[in-house]
């Protein structure tokens, strides 16, 4: 049997020149593992436009696995996001210049999603691999939650399809360019950590039991 | 005309001797303003009992604003939380020795509640008054989330109450037994902030449009 | 038998309206102490023209403790330095629009002068106090870390007179002005704890032995 | 013309299994480059004994070029020191046991000594490389900062030797293990920043004069 997958990333935004995510995701295109399908799609940055890509993404792949894939700068470890809400809230504009303030992604939608990822035993399994990771409360409120939310979103009648999103640091390269000193992780241990999720995603059953919150 | 307000705060967690939410709550225990009748209740730092006082405070009061106010040790302003989620994930134990893992704390409730303060308007108004604010995406999954939630949950019915949450950081005095230098802010401070909360949430009809998220 | 003693606070820098070493110093104008007698002087942020200001206070006060004090926007606590470096590398233009880059402060003086006031034993009282503390292993390379080491360089043959400086953080208001949540101290707290600081330098005779340094 | 190149490492300290400066500076061993000749030694994260190694070595193989490697565990880049001080104050006990509160490394020593290295070249170099890297203003007061002090010392006479310390992250299985989000950096940047490091400062005559120091 084979579970179908579809890994998305990013195009560069922010005025960074590459987006990890895309590079990361777009290193696995063609990868074969036994029972596993790997399908990647870059998304736009743009609020809307990112979620119709993905949309025929969904409609012509039919995964059973998804994970969308963003940058996160700035955080130090592989982030498992927990949950996206219902909100656009852009500290920056998007790439087609637009910044939505406090409105809906979707209107009279629920206040928020799940990922219906095994988001525990991803985060398990990364670090059991050595590879630093951690569950995160937050996806922000920019283009990436507004894709994880309308993943969630256009799956919501599909329960049986496990989908989510996870963040991934600044690339080297990145860092070595920021003002300040700033945290990043090499491409070939953000493409392994995909390959991890993954083959976890695709595996278990259930989630882990085990703790991964914050107390606030 | 007089609006009837409930400020919550913590008893003290996790070996602190304080809790910096209850103190600058119990010092507003009694403040009078011009159509605004307060009160102030303690909250256990208990999973489950935390949510029964505050159900028996909101049936007795019948309040028209509720602001929580809890500790986040180690933020370095306040923070008007943004959305309670359905879960509790407890990084540490509760003041009844329990640590709940992954359990929803309302079962087949929404997986989240924004909160009904005008958050961007008291963010505002905390600025303008000198002191830092900021808008916050998670309140965590602790007693704080969990409070917060329950809040929201018990209001659904009542979109006329303004509700939400507040964390403030470390007191000084907190702040200078921590092992590393940690943030904090002093309760005057705090009390002033509470106060503008509390003018804010009273006075405005609607929100401000104003950015308040996060790219991640 | 009584102890002069000198504060030094700068002028405002960095786009700053405010300097938090300066407001925490001029408050203690004029305040009386059994046995302390205190001067305050400001300092222009300028390197050499601030150290001709206090030289000249030197000359004209002799005091027998002095104490520098600057803003270090950022850190959460009251800093203590332990040493000043013979370097201008600076970050950013002083109020002059100069900016140094590697050039010695007192060319063919010592790479580095430890301060000679009781750094353990201020950090011990404050936090003893309530305030958060710590030891500095670094003053940075700007106006600050040149004052220092120019101070300690005047009074290079005048061991007896203990002589340091101490970081202090933002205020509030300066806080609240910040792109992102930014630490901060209110301004009672920063004199009460300049007050410390010059009880305990002025009181003891040798340095407490405790652990105040980092691995790195 | 040859350089002749020592290149240190400390072994494992503070209960972490390995240590990525001596992993990063072991890979390097037997690296050959034209008219670079280069040594490696294993130090003792022990205070005294790992001055003692480090002498030997310089006895024996008369360097040119001396770069100190150490861990930085949560710093984000790639660090190269600006300045060693004549203080041992020690947050944890070494792998002796021993744990050092304020006392001189060399007493009657001067109070520091600046690298001889040329730190801004190497930064530059780095950066220009892809790789994070910043200069630091502190190595500590532990270990890593006494042998950077007693390089310097033993090399007081000889100031055609280049002599230094760098600092490195967490390696990403370290970071795994941290109970919060931690800066982490692959083995493959690490010793790939050494390389450049060496390069550099065999090349260069004097330094750059970029901009590298801090306001605090």
């Amino acid at each position: 049997m084979t579970t179908t997958v579809l890994l998305t990333g990013f195009e560069p935004f922010n005025q960074q020149p590459i987006n990890p995510a895309w590079e990361a995701v777009r290193a696995l295109e063609g990868w074969a593992e036994q029972g596993i399908v790997l399908h990647v799609r870059q998304l736009p940055c743009v609020f809307g436009q990112a979620a119709d890509v993905l949309r025929e993404a969904l409609d012509v792949i039919r995964p059973d696995v998804v994970i969308a894939v963003g940058q996160a700068g700035g955080r130090a470890d592989i982030t498992v996001e927990r949950i996206a809400i219902n909100i656009d809230d852009a500290p920056i504009a998007d790439n087609r210049a637009v910044q939505l303030v406090d409105e809906p992604i979707v209107p009279g939608g629920p206040a928020a999603y799940f990922a219906t990822l095994p988001i525990k035993a991803i985060v398990h399994a990364l670090r059991a691999a050595g590879l630093p990771a951690s569950v995160s409360q937050t996806a922000g409120t920019f283009v990436c939650n507004h894709v994880f939310y309308q993943l969630m979103h256009m799956l919501r009648e599909q329960p049986a399809v496990r989908a989510g999103f996870i963040h991934i640091p600044f690339l080297p390269q990145q860092a070595a360019r920021q003002p300040v000193p700033t945290a990043s992780m090499a491409l070939v241990d953000m493409v392994e950590a995909l390959k991890i999720a993954v083959r976890t995603a695709c595996a278990v059953a259930g989630d882990l039991r085990e703790a991964g919150g914050g107390t606030h």
